[in-house]
Parts: C-alpha cells; structure tokens; sequence
C-alpha cells in the first residue's frame, strides 16, 4: 500500500492568538497531503480532466481527533494512506505527529468526481479506474 | 435552548480553483460561530481568562458532512448550537445552508481548558461552570 | 464616485500569536471589498466574462501601511473607492479604520484582464469598457 | 550579506477560482521566510522576548509587484535579504521565481518591537541591537 510521508514546519501564520495551529490549518495540510500521495502515484491532479473525465476528489466528509496542540517552529510529519477503495469514493487517513507524539488524527471521505451534466455547479460521483486503485490500493 | 444564526457571503479568498469552498474554509466559519454564539450568551471569549481562569475552548474532535458546494458569492446562513455539556467538554453543532439546499453539518467537540500548570504548552480540561451550562444549555 | 462601506468583525483565525490580525488577512479583506465595490456598481464578478470577454481584474501590485494592529473581536470599518481608472488598468484605495483610529491604508493596481489567446496561463490586459469607467468613476 | 533561500510548492488551497494563487498567500509565504532568514542567522522568533525584550518585528508597511502568476503544483523559489537596518526598523525583500521567471518582488517595512508600557495592545519600536544588524547585515 502506497504511504505518503509529508514533513512541514508550522508556520506563525497558521497559529491562532492561543500559540497554538488553527485547527483549519491542518485539514489544508491534510489536503496538499492527498493531493501529493495521488502525485506520487503518478496521479497529477491536474491530469485527471484529460485522463478521466473528473474535475477532482472533494471531500463529503471528515473526522478528527486532535490530541496534542502544535506551536509555530513545529517540525511535523503527515503520514498519508487510503484506507478503502468503494465504487466512487475513497476514504483517506492521515497521522500527524511532532516528533514521537502523535498530534492529530484524521479520516477523510472523498468521491471520483466529474460535473453534472445539466448543472455545472454540482458534482456526480464517477466509477473511480482500476488503474487508479491497483496502484495507490 | 440557545441558538445562534450567523450570516455571511462566500468570499473569492475562500474558494479553491474548483470554483467551489475550499473545505477548511468552512471550519474557519464555523470556529467564528461558536465565538459569536459564546458571546451572545455573554461570555466574550476575551473574558474567560479573567472570570473563569480558562484560555478558552480548544477543538479536539470533529466530524463534518459536505452535502453540496457553496460558491464565489453565495450567501450562506449558519445555525450554532450546543449538542450537550458533558464535565469539561461539549458538543458544538453547526448547520449551514445556502438557501433552502443544506450544505454543511458538522458536530465539534470542544473542551473547556486551563494552561497546564508545569507545561504551558499543554492544556488541561476543567470543569465546565453551572453559570455557562445554564445560560447556554 | 462611488464609494463602499464595508463591517466586519475581527475573526479568531485571523489573528496570529501576536494576537493580532495576521497582515497578509487584511489583503483578503481588501480584495473582498474590491468585488463588493463592483458588484454594488452591478459589475458581479462573475458575469464579467460573458458581459466583457474578461476573467477580472487581478492584483499587480499595492502598497500598504499598517498604521495600528487590530484584534480579535474588533469591529472595522474599511472604505474602497477608486482613485484612477487608466486605459486597461486602475488603482483601488482601501482605508480600514477601527472606530475612529486609522488602522490600515492600502493602494492597489488591477488590470482588466483576459486569458492569452496563446497561453491560457497568462493573462492580458484589455481596454476597460467607458461603462464600467463611468459608473465607478 | 544573509540570504535565505526557501524552496515551495503552491498548494491548491494557496489558489483562488482563476486557477492562480490568491495574491495573499503569497504575503503569508513571504512572512514565514522572514522568520527563517532570523532563525537561520541565529536569532529564533520565539527567543526574541527573553533575548532582546521584544515581541518580534511587526509589518508596518509593504509594497508588491505581481509579475506573473503561479498556479497549483509549481515549485517556487523566494530569495529574502534585508536590504537596509535603520535605527528601530529595517528593509526585508523578497523575490520569488517560477523556474527562471520573476513572478513577484516585494518590499516589507518591519519594526523591531516590544509592547507599550502602558497599552499592552499598541507596539512601540526598540533600537536593533547591534548584534542582530551585525549577524544578518
């Protein structure tokens, strides 16, 4: 199974007035962490119109578990993996830590999108390839 | 039981190059409701050190859906409410409609937290004040 | 000429662990402002493509001085007109003022942009319409 | 003269609906390479208040130029120096490339800082001590 290891420094611009990372923040970290691991798979996102007729992955629906607060200067690494392949939609873990501790937690559900036919604006979930499973799966 | 409605307009800052709500976006509005709602209640954020000895009510679990996007100018209203008080934590849940479509939910669980006295990087939950529970509850 | 007033207040995520408005926040603001401006004069955003053959009108340059820091629950008030319209190109002013102190003053140049018939990456500047020049000017 | 060299990739909740990186995120880069260039020379921010008594170097001013615009997934490269130290302010520029081209310059106003006696809120310059003009000059 593909893994995507991520290492970032936080920034003082993702730090709220508590010291502490803005808890948005993170889930944009997780973000450019999927959208690395599906690189790293030879799956550029801006590659996948052309190659499969879908605009992206949105995400439907999230959970987190935050359990230690990270400061401006953290190094943390994001570790990044599917969990599970469905027809249309896939769930994707990331683990943050800094250092041994672990810090953040997260399960994301995203859908093999392209967009309506009629209605531009709404996405329709589109049978996700093998080809894209086999590899990242 | 005490409610709070918070309406803004989707800014051109906050989409991605989908067109669409960049997700932690919306976690960012919903992290202002839950001030707004506090301080409607009467207990400014910037109180809570003085009258409670607490920094405040850091986010430590969430669980979000994302039914439908929201757009560049959208006007999107969002309804804030306390789920439940437990000791040193609650459940915070925010609906946000465009229109009459409902687009985002989500349930955050956030806990009502001191400095930590020998680590002032970590923080620790204390018990939530009766005052708090019955005016918001 | 036409001038916009626009309130907002000073969101949590905005501030930083100085516990202040993290500045490049303001610029976020002002942008917004700037689209508010032209959709008062009835030139939504989005409609510029299909009235005007342009994408927009983005940023090539500004200057800001930030005269005082704001903070998190500060109500500001940030008043946008502009100051020169040239052949494909124009300068924003933004004045953001808290209660009565001057905050922060910004300029900003646009162009009236479309795509590159070429390179869609790249944008070019376009002759602004005497329409939008009159009823903004 | 101290250059610090910062290396990054643009993210897809950097860019805006055009496609582009929204104009803010890139003061928001260029912040974070200011506080690398002051840990790279030594001076950390977050030892900045026990080592000099100041609470870090707030913006007061910036000018900008956007040359061309980057988009999701190009590498770019941002060069900050500090051009001029005066007595209680300095000069930081900031140049970033995409590949060989210029894409935006900057010019950021900072002022060395501590907090006011008696208005905890307001900042108040404090003369650069020797030692920093010395070690990034």
């Amino acid at each position: 199974m593909l893994i995507h290891h991520h290492t970032r420094e936080v920034e003082w611009g993702d730090c709220d007035p508590a010291g502490i990372v803005f808890h948005p923040r993170y889930l944009a970290y997780f973000d450019h962490c999927t959208n690395l691991l599906f690189t790293q798979a030879g799956f550029e996102p801006a590659t996948l119109q052309a190659r499969f007729g879908v605009i992206g992955y949105p995400v439907v629906g999230l959970r987190t578990r935050f359990h230690a607060p990270c400061c401006y200067g953290d190094k943390v690494c994001i570790e990044t993996r599917i969990l599970e392949f469905r027809n249309s939609s896939f769930e994707v873990q990331h683990v943050l830590k800094r250092g041994d501790t672990l810090a953040v937690e997260a399960e994301v559900t995203r859908v093999w999108a392209g967009r309506h036919a009629e209605e531009p604006r709404r996405m329709q979930g589109r049978t996700i390839p093998e080809e894209v499973k086999v590899a990242m799966g």
